[in-house]
């Protein structure tokens, strides 16, 4: 314990946290994931703190898991044995917000939404979004490149972030990128700290990109086919159209069953799937009205379409709901993998497949306009693993979307999780090159081991 | 020359070419710089060839110096000393075009506008246009991160980048990225590859991102100012409208005058300045209407708006002309700042006064929207370096440029030329990162040594 006493000696008073019953509460992220025993919790307040701390890692060589809110799916920010958990929940200063350059620079704490409302009384907005972000913070989007429901019309968080302050692992300050909208001096460094999930450096803060907010609310539809498939034939013909939605949800029947049972939102026996389209386009009316239409022409058994912001929060407040929905069955492995959008119908059979040849219970959601799915395999409580079943069939999930041209992972990481099929997805020139780049930032290796590459 | 047999004999007939003539015609690009003298050409059809001549390179440890079409306006594909130049622009197939998935894998020799012909045959477009891109490639595109002028509403050419095929300096090819919208499988290698100039690995395959098309032509004006303070201050108004312009060009007093002395355009007296802006929307007129009364309201002395195909092509023909007209008044020295968009105003007065100081000729046209200017600086076609009261000009603009919290370039990359000026804005720790992953992709130091960083 003594070399945390230096740790204790070096921060201001109440930064370094030891209580047990502390530590545990900063360990997991929101899998089923036990972590290892950490030795003490970091809550960094400025910069020096997580310098102070990166330092002191270095010289004793102790493993360190950066976090942000915990709100990751694949494990990331779960603890390792023998770490220090450094939070950078407290650094949530919004620094600057300019309008006139549309940009802002926050600290890794601040949490997404918050970023966005401070925007749109500007008349701007920060477009990720993924699901969990009224809770989740920009440091961990930025560590996962977080997406979300928006994106398939504004892009990931990579495609917000345009410069970072990072706190190398020896405790020396690196700025990457810029606060222009272009910029090619050096390599990308930027890029590449985006979803490299807290193993090359700790971000404490980031200049990011606005943009500017839609005049209008947007219009709304909601549209319930008969078959999976006819749904994601009506997205292609959606997107196809260019219609530019922004955004295009799609659920299947074991999902909205779920939110049924829960909720009762007067699910017919025939609906095998919905459809949940917004656009924020100048002339979103007519951009809906086609959109419904397209799914009709695809055979949809129901279209319903508004542009009133009441309605449009009802019609997407079944998309909300379909995560906590499926948590009340049992406990929940999350998958994300993601596939060229033609290929969208074809994966959606191989998981209803998967789901039967191994009797296992899936529900799935998806970001249908950018062929990201999330299969959520459920399980019993009890276990502390997913038990053999679900194993086997996430592995037939993954390898098909592999052979559709797809990736493991469209936004939520690879974290512990996906680390198993890392090696379907990427070569042996990409993993010796990946720790090429790992033992320039990390030679100790203490930054986050054992995720993410 | 026993070591150059050796790689004549690995490569097919006709891939390697040795007459000093020829070696000449591709060791220079559109600077004044000259170039080292090269050993030879390989004139790559196949990515073994590449693999060939790498492998042969790294044995041998001889400079490699990759190219496209030579458009760069950094230095980035001059030849240097003892080099054999790579060049890729026979690798010209368009390998797979996909309108359901909206993408496109292909060569690095492929001409960009090509591409973007034949996207268009699909309703499609490949958006990044660098003003060359009749001429300029694809690899050579990826290998500066090229920009142009639709970048305003569609990104740079890294927003169109999903994945590429590298080989690496000792031969091994590397695969990044894919095909699919979104992903975060592991390290962000694509985007670690475009803008590194060739320093890391030569391209020789990619997968592009694809748009829908606008349904119709644009709509477009253009408006004189008789200040350039006034036109920034247009610039500022209709980006903050969120009227979304496709292309929002600026061009200078200097600029429209060499265009007239060549072409007769009609050049008021009065006019200090040309806006050129272009709306590719659903509601373009509307849009187009609107950004003209913004420029009325900020002082333009006319404004001209049209929505006829034609008429456009005659508005943006001026900007077009630009180049051209400014290579008549002497050699030029092309740079490529990029502020944030409220310091465009300031940085236009910099510029002017760094102009009147040095007793220098400086010319800019800009991609306002973007907050990216071109200031070209004339100089005597008889001195085969510019200056001294041009580096001193030069100097001048790139450290106001930074203290406006700009870039030294937007657009063209470092190559040789923005080398003296870069630890202006880069410090040493990201000098020292960025030596440690160049190390990693090429511990010899034979890919297009001593450029970009």
């Amino acid at each position: 314990m003594s070399s945390l006493d230096a740790l204790a000696e070096n921060l201001p008073e109440g930064r370094l946290l030891t209580d047990p019953d502390v530590i545990d509460s900063y360990a997991r992220d929101r899998t089923f994931l036990e972590p290892g025993k950490a030795l003490a919790v970091v809550l960094a307040r400025t910069r020096d703190d997580v310098v102070t701390t990166m330092r002191w890692a270095s010289e004793h060589r102790v493993p360190v898991v950066p976090r942000g809110a915990g709100t990751g799916l694949a494990g990331g920010a779960t603890a390792s044995e023998g770490s220090v958990i450094l939070s950078l929940a407290r650094m949530t200063a919004i620094t600057e917000l300019s309008p006139a350059d549309e940009i802002a620079v926050v600290e890794p704490g601040v949490i997404t939404a918050d970023l966005d409302r401070a925007a749109r009384e500007h008349g701007l907005m920060y477009a990720p979004d993924p699901s969990s972000y009224e809770i989740s913070t920009i440091g961990g989007n930025l560590a996962t490149n977080a997406g979300g429901l928006r994106c398939v019309k504004y892009g990931v968080t990579r495609d917000s972030a345009l410069g970072l302050e990072v706190v190398l692992a020896d405790g020396r300050v690196l700025n990457t990128g810029r606060r222009t909208m272009k910029g090619v001096t050096g390599y990308d460094l930027t890029g590449l700290f985006v979803g490299s999930e807290g193993t090359l450096g700790v971000i404490t803060s980031a200049t990011v990109r606005l943009r500017r907010a839609p005049a209008a609310p947007p219009a709304t539809f909601a549209a319930e086919f008969g078959s999976l498939r006819d749904a994601a034939a009506a997205v292609s013909a959606i997107m196809a159209a260019g219609c530019q939605p922004s955004l295009m949800e799609m659920l299947d029947r074991a999902t909205l069953k779920a939110i049924d049972d829960w909720r009762n939102i007067g699910l017919e026996d025939s609906t095998q799937a919905m459809l949940i389209g917004q656009s924020d386009a100048a002339d979103s009316q007519a951009a809906i009205t086609a959109m419904g239409r397209l799914c009709e022409a695809s055979g949809a058994t129901f279209v319903a379409v508004s542009s009133s912001p009441a309605e449009a929060e009802e019609l997407i407040a079944v998309r909300r709901m379909a995560y906590q929905a499926k948590e009340r069955l049992g406990a929940c492995l999350v998958e994300d993998v993601c596939v060229p959008r033609s290929a969208l119908p074809d994966m959606i059979s191989a998981i209803e497949a998967a789901a039967a040849r191994h009797d296992v219970m899936i529900c799935t959601v998806a970001h249908a306009g950018d062929g990201n799915l999330h299969p959520v395999f459920v399980f019993d409580h009890g276990t502390a693993e997913p038990p053999a079943q679900v194993w086997a069939a996430a592995d037939e999930v993954f390898t098909k979307a592999l052979e559709f041209g797809g990736t493991l992972t469209g936004e939520h990481g690879v974290g512990v999780l996906k680390r198993r099929w890392l090696s379907l997805e990427s070569g042996p020139v990409t993993a010796d090159v990946q720790q090429g780049i790992k033992a320039v930032f990390d030679p100790l290796g203490i930054l986050n081991p054992g995720k993410a590459i």
